[in-house]
């Protein structure tokens, strides 16, 4: 995290204390002995992780008489106190701009989009710093500060540096947006790749709550992968991970934008369809929506070309249960629109390929709006806020 | 773990205690202080977890005048007393049984090695059961005792229930391993997946000493991967993880033994090549033996489906590279005795697959030989035995 301002110390900077508010916010109100249970941290750990937070007033004891024991000792559960606190998440998608005001639990309080007409970084700079804008001023009504701004950008972001090294649908090279976004917003900033965002808000309050281990597809402009392994964020040493788009399934398949041939999102991502879809129909489809009501409508040629990118999709889904055997894959995106022209090829694909009893794996689909991936945005913010992307 | 017999409790059997014997294994002689800043764990925490592990003598204080500080508090470093208890690891090829005596430490003291010729899992328990008698009867002359025996071997593994689920290459289905071992030799009894043990190895001794994430690609008979991310090996939810052998890359490619097409361990496993080979030339060739020899004599044919093996093997490293960004890769196994015929191969198709800065990952070369695989197989009893496995 970048901070460019900073009015109040944040209270939990140890690992301990990070992974008790996150488990305390995923689980909703704990008692200390479960909190133990689920953190595996020793009461002792617990008790000194809490009493801080509690300090902060970031988590408050819930008065509930019948959870006290029958030894009449306390055992009041814990919580978040989601007034605590504001948070602005903010995803940059290549034609829009969506930003959502959330408190410290992360509820979505106030959702807002803009049209994107000027990838420049500038022109999205603007953008972001008028919808934060807006945002600070609903905030004024809830009577507490935002403590932080999280920024989601699709490609290769550099977290720590706070830097979007590649961006291939805004065509940014190493734009140092935490620090521009501090400047001309005054926040704490954090920047991550929008799947990653998108993961800790899954893995907060989604399909990922309680597993360990899972991963989630994202179909769409891109074919991305946020992956959870032992209870963490693979972020990867290089700032690359989960770049499942990029795997090479077919020598022969067509080429792809990253210079390799036959990579997934060559065939299954957004843009590859429509192409598809214009060769074998000869129509002059001008975007997916166009190419998606053609193939809804019963035209072959753009079934045949929904269905490829499926069988493609669930290659990749195999791969990744193989290489890393999670307890879940979660497929969302845009790109889910069209979930019914391809389910059966995801499924039959990702059948063949899993090797075992990785096949086991429960594969989901989950539909996602933007407002949750800005929401992940958010989550970032909170991580940076409270210590976690640290543990 | 599997346990038919004990004579002392386990004394680690929490996490920290786990992390700091481990953390004190790889790194050396550590003052309290280092082991903390490189545990992550408070003072407290290290001085808590390591006051029952010196009770039971398995770390020992170094007495060392230079490391006092000068504020005259002492700063003794400390180590694994590697006498103070035996541990006996086994690796099942589909030919030979490779068995090591090996201390505290995980250091080799007497090393054993059976031809195999019936992989019936009664005979191969048998041999297995003569081997450990041998190392045994090694053991009384060092006058400590053998806690735990550890057993390696390919295939599906799976270590909680001590059960050999599939094994290909042993042609094994649902073999009790851990019970049936522990059984004839008494000793409690650890089975794992022989690349995940040699993974292990690599953690604490070798290679990925020090790494929070790496990938050890194994090439020979089959086509592995072990994986530490965020620190530990990872297992997969239901056994399989790291199965890059039976990642597709060519749908138009040969068949596999597991039913799909195309796959790593169809293009480059050491049958495959052989097969290759014999396709090419039109020679009768016996085994890998002769295939590489008639590749280093110089013949075109040979050499292409060696260049060929490389190529596939490139491309699965990309695939790992692509999805998890692991600090470094350690290429190993058998089928090194190859690598001057796709060294080349391996690096042009990993650098073509590798996405963006993924490419900046470290692959290198290790040989190691098979008493290190059955020196990991020792790592994973003394994990059992220290309680590391469930951290
Ligand atoms: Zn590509
Ligand atoms: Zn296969």
């Amino acid at each position: 995290m970048r901070s460019t301002s900073r009015t109040e110390a944040v209270p939990a900077s140890t690992p301990a204390a990070s992974l008790v508010f996150t488990t305390v916010l995923s689980h909703g109100p704990l008692t200390r002995t479960e909190i133990a249970r689920r953190t595996t941290l020793s009461s002792a750990a617990v008790t000194k992780a809490v009493r801080p937070l509690m300090e902060a007033g970031y988590l408050v004891e819930g008065v509930d008489e019948e959870a006290r024991s029958s030894l009449g000792r306390p055992a009041n559960p814990v919580r978040v106190d989601g007034g605590r606190a504001l948070f602005i998440g903010v995803k940059v998608t290549g034609d829009e701009i969506i930003a959502v005001l959330t408190d410290l639990c992360c509820r979505i309080r106030v959702a807002r989009h803009l049209p994107l007409t000027d990838r420049e970084p500038g022109a999205v700079l603007a953008a972001i710093a008028g919808l934060v804008q807006e945002l600070l001023t609903e905030a004024d009504g809830f009577g507490v500060e935002v403590r932080g701004l999280g920024l989601a950008v699709s490609g290769d972001v550099d977290r720590t540096a706070g830097v979007v090294r590649y961006s291939p649908f805004l065509d940014w090279r190493d734009v140092p947006l935490a620090d521009l976004a501090g400047t001309v917003t005054g926040l704490p900033v954090t920047v991550d790749n929008d799947v990653r965002a998108l993961t800790v808000a899954e893995q907060w309050f989604g399909a990922g709550v309680g597993l360990s281990d899972f991963a989630l597809v994202t179909v769409g402009a891109g074919i991305g992968c946020g992956l959870v392994v032992h209870g963490r964020v693979v972020s990867g040493a290089h700032g690359v991970a989960g770049e499942i788009g990029h795997l090479s399934i077919d020598p022969l398949g067509p080429p792809c934008h990253c210079g390799n041939t036959g990579c997934v999102e060559a065939i299954a991502g957004d843009s590859a369809i429509v192409r598809r879809v214009r060769e074998v129909t000869g129509l002059p489809v001008a975007d997916s929506g166009q190419a998606l009501e053609l193939a809804h409508q019963g035209d072959p040629g753009a079934k045949e070309a929904y269905a490829r990118a499926g069988e493609a999709i669930g290659r990749a889904i195999g791969a990744v249960v193989n290489v890393l055997g999670p307890q879940r894959v979660i497929i969302s995106g845009e790109g889910l629109a069209a979930y019914d022209l391809f389910a059966e090829q995801i499924r039959d694909a990702f059948a063949a390929s899993a090797f075992g009893t990785a096949a086991q794996c429960d594969v989901m689909t989950r539909p996602l709006p933007f407002e949750e991936w800005a929401r992940g945005a958010a989550a970032t913010a909170i991580q940076s806020f409270i210590g976690t992307d640290t543990y």
